[in-house]
């Protein structure tokens, strides 16, 4: 389940509440995709910004609308106590898998960390992947953490960040990890730019953002790779660099991909909770003109 | 109402629970010093660790047991359609100010965050602070979108995260946001090792942290600052500086205050809900031993 393509839906708003028909949608699109994994309640499905009630719900039709593709259900809260309520909820929802990342207010220390991932996993009865994202947790994990972590009951893989955009160091950074981590434990990349570079340097997943709305094109970059060829990879990941670089432009990947589905008519506009905006004027636009030439699916 | 000393009590958990007693004890503690105002659910209630029927819960326990006291709620969330419900329900509690940061899980923009204070004070029927705490909000406020927000219909007061250490340029620092907002919005000082500074440099209110467990001691500085003794303002602040230090060796102020109350028999322990932990072994001990030595009332 922790390996090849895990694709990361939006969960798409209406008049501040939940779109349930859209986000059906977009479940039905990864699993008729052939992904490997739906990752529900990611920072790309907005977990943060929902209630417990509203994440229950949508677990439960991740869970039904996936057919035989394996759902793996975000349960991130501040507070042990909801993260706790949240794996209940997935775990009843019928999930095959949790995510769950440091999320903070105060800032955490290492042991507080090491102490949530303990509390949790021992509670738990399927396989949790610990979910490394500094730029929203604000949360740095050391590798000495992550191996640490990675030795507790229950623990499936750790998503990484990123890794960096030379090939050589990439490939050096993900084996520093390996080398603290069993080997059932596997590693997969995030930040989409750079994911077919993390894939090349032996990360076994890509838990990726574009590939909860345009699950072809991330199977394409992920079975190549797969397939021995990863120049086809990169070339494929190279056309989408001006899609990367508004990433960068508007603070990450959600305003952009959520301003995409709108305006691929995947969900109504505006699709973000407040007060997250998506993208407005000139910029979404731009961005309109990018996916009429690109043509992802 | 937004000047004086406006005191931050904890919100000490028990078992996985609110303890109430604790609580209700803490705000009689304040109301009977004679503090300025209390500031019930800011991030040293840990607001953010607790669900939306809890917080309700403590703003009505607040206002109950304050007296004569005005009480100021916070109701910060991650989403507008949260921080309005709890707006409504610190109101309807009888809240006479609320305290609002934009919290963030995706980092906001400017006119994101402009666009939170433009809704949320469109809703209220009375006074907002807005609090500025970059280092739990990740978000850094300009003093131009001070100046914005400010000029809002219900802005009261600004709650700055602190002052620079020299008196001069803490001076300067104070006259260039009062330069950007109305007369009628205060300026108050928080960072309890520098508030003394702060007052003198033109702060009219000090938003305390030592203030909710140890009233009396925040108030000899507060009231000193009032009547023009800003030298005796400034001892009482150095005889603490054992306690700042801790502060800063434990991330902040809520793990030393949390064990604080805990040592004085005003919370039991462990009050923090996990994964936070307060100090402990030898730095407890230390803690216990500084305590007795400043008898801190």
């Amino acid at each position: 389940m922790f390996s090849g393509l895990s694709a990361f839906p939006l969960t798409p708003m209406q008049h501040g509440v939940i779109d349930e028909t859209a986000f059906i949608g977009l479940i039905q699109r990864l699993a008729d995709a052939g992904v490997d994994s739906i990752g529900a309640l990611g920072s790309t499905g907005n977990y943060a910004y929902l209630t417990r009630k509203e994440r229950a719900s949508i677990a439960q039709l991740s869970v039904k609308h996936a057919g035989e593709t394996p759902v793996i259900i975000g349960i991130s809260a501040l507070s042990i106590r909801e993260v706790l309520a949240l794996a209940e909820d997935a775990q009843e929802a019928g999930a095959s898998a949790v995510l769950l990342a440091p999320m903070s207010y105060q800032k955490l220390s290492e042991d507080e960390v090491f102490g949530l991932y303990k509390v949790v996993t021992r509670a738990l009865s399927v396989p949790l992947c610990v979910y490394d994202n500094p730029g929203t947790t604000h949360f740095e994990f050391s590798d000495e953490l992550h191996g640490r972590i990675a030795e507790l009951p229950s623990i499936g893989s750790i998503k990484i960040p990123g890794v960096p955009a030379a090939p050589d160091v990439a490939k050096e950074r993900v084996e520093r990890l390996r080398a603290l981590i069993p080997s059932r434990v596997t590693i997969g990349v995030s930040g989409d730019p750079l994911a077919a570079v993390g894939l090349n340097a032996g990360c076994e997943a890509w838990y990726s953002v574009i590939g909860g709305l345009f699950p072809q094109t991330a199977l394409a970059i992920t079975r190549a790779i797969q397939a021995g060829d990863s120049q086809e990879a990169l070339r494929i990941s190279e056309r989408l660099a001006p899609l990367w670089g508004l990433f960068s432009q508007h603070g990450g990947s959600l305003r952009v991909v959520a301003t995409a589905a709108e305006l691929q008519g995947l969900a109504a506009s505006p699709s973000l909770p407040l007060p997250l905006r998506g993208l407005e004027g000139e910029d979404r636009q731009g961005l309109a003109r990018l996916l009429d030439e690109l043509q992802l699916t």
